[in-house]
């Protein structure tokens, strides 16, 4: 069961909310379910602005914080999930239903620190209208889809923001007992990954590799291809001082 | 699991529900789980009319219906239950986390027609402000909850009406399977890490890697590193693309 320690863990991003009211809606599920980090990715301090009248949420509005990247809003998580509706993309990541990611996220937040550094799980929830571009899905880990009811003309649904995160949030705090975390390496924080992707990005441009392989080599493929390793801790530092001898000799 | 006849007859009954974008908010989350009968009971008929507007909802909005009061609302319901916050009054009715009450209500929805009547759930929502009144509570064969965060003070929370029948739907509805089976990425063969090891091996050598860093570079050191990485079988060719060219590079 998660107890007020790992609530505090969970991070819920907003990535180009537009809609005031939907940020309020947002932060009053999290009120609701006790979660206080909301972040907020946008070019415009606005829609935060205007959201701080929202019902009986103003701890988590007052709280709020805005970033202007997916990167900077998630670079202390060590677990990033992104939310998606089925069907809206050629998917990259693994997709999981919400009732088999949650269990997923619950045993990320019982690892214990590492290095003092404690776990900490990111939910990325896209815009209203188009939810997470490829670029800003290429941060998660792996995504997550609520399962709704299939369209009659088989285009997809996409639920109203401030409901997606409370069904989220019911699933993610429901009163279970947490699952057994396996034993496993704990995942670098993400800050770490997007140095490695930068330093590989540098080393593929360096050898010119982009310009054989441009098809591989947008920075969100680079992103993709190092999440996909789920690069422990201990190997990040690893990976950085490879890249960075790498570059060193192929500038000397 | 649920098909189509099982959701044409679960009934969501709002009672005295004031805000015209609460009731969109509920068509548009009966909507997404494939919900259909919406009734609302109201003195007046304004609200509805207010609501028609709403986002993609309108197929269930236009089907809805007003009546006079909750007696009539549900007379054609074989299972009543009412939705409440924990602590709001001496409960008179037996209380079911929703979790608990969900399956009761799937196994209603089992349960074969009668004398050619149908089973039929109905569940009530009360105004935002008051929730259900005890007479409205009468009516309810029992009553579900949604857990949630304790408040500070001991006040209960109340959550927004949208958002509780978005989450009571999306407990009821969970055991559909995911539309679209998630992409598995598979590892990649053991031959091919093999490759990346060697490859990885010669880099690290040829960047006088192993020169400043021996306690990580012995073959078995780096044999580990790779499978750490647990690399999916489109990525290894990736990877061992962009070990080629670092090769290729740092020899030209």
């Amino acid at each position: 069961m998660l107890n007020q320690d790992h609530l505090a863990r969970i991070v819920v991003v907003l990535v180009r909310a537009r809609n005031p009211n939907n940020i309020g809606a947002v932060a009053r599920a999290m009120h609701d379910f006790g979660l206080i980090d909301l972040r907020i990715v946008n070019e415009f301090a606005m829609p935060l602005e205007g959201a701080r009248s929202a019902v009986d949420a103003s701890s988590v509005l007052d709280a709020a914080t805005s970033y202007p990247s997916v990167a900077a809003a998630v670079a202390d998580c060590t677990l990033i999930a992104g939310t998606t509706a089925v069907g809206e993309r050629d998917l990259e990541h693994q997709l999981f239903a919400l009732s088999d990611a949650a269990p997923r996220l619950r045993a990320e937040l019982a690892q214990p620190a590492a290095d003092g550094v404690p776990t900490r799980v990111g939910l990325l929830f896209g815009s209203e209208k188009t939810g997470l571009s490829n670029e800003e899905l290429s941060h998660c880990n792996w995504l997550l889809t609520i399962p709704m009811n299939q369209r009659a003309d088989g285009r997809h649904l996409s639920m109203n923001l401030g409901q997606a995160v409370a069904v989220c949030l019911y699933e993610l705090v429901r009163d279970k007992p947490l699952a057994q975390s396996p034993k496993q390496s704990l995942e670098a924080p993400a800050a770490d990954l997007e140095r490695i992707t930068a330093l590989l990005a540098e080393v593929l441009e360096a050898t010119e590799y982009t310009r054989h392989h441009p098809a591989n080599s947008t920075l969100a493929d680079i992103r993709r291809l190092v999440l996909r390793m789920r690069i422990g801790r201990t190997d990040a530092p690893v990976w950085m001082g490879i890249l960075r001898q790498i570059l060193w000799k192929l500038r000397n």
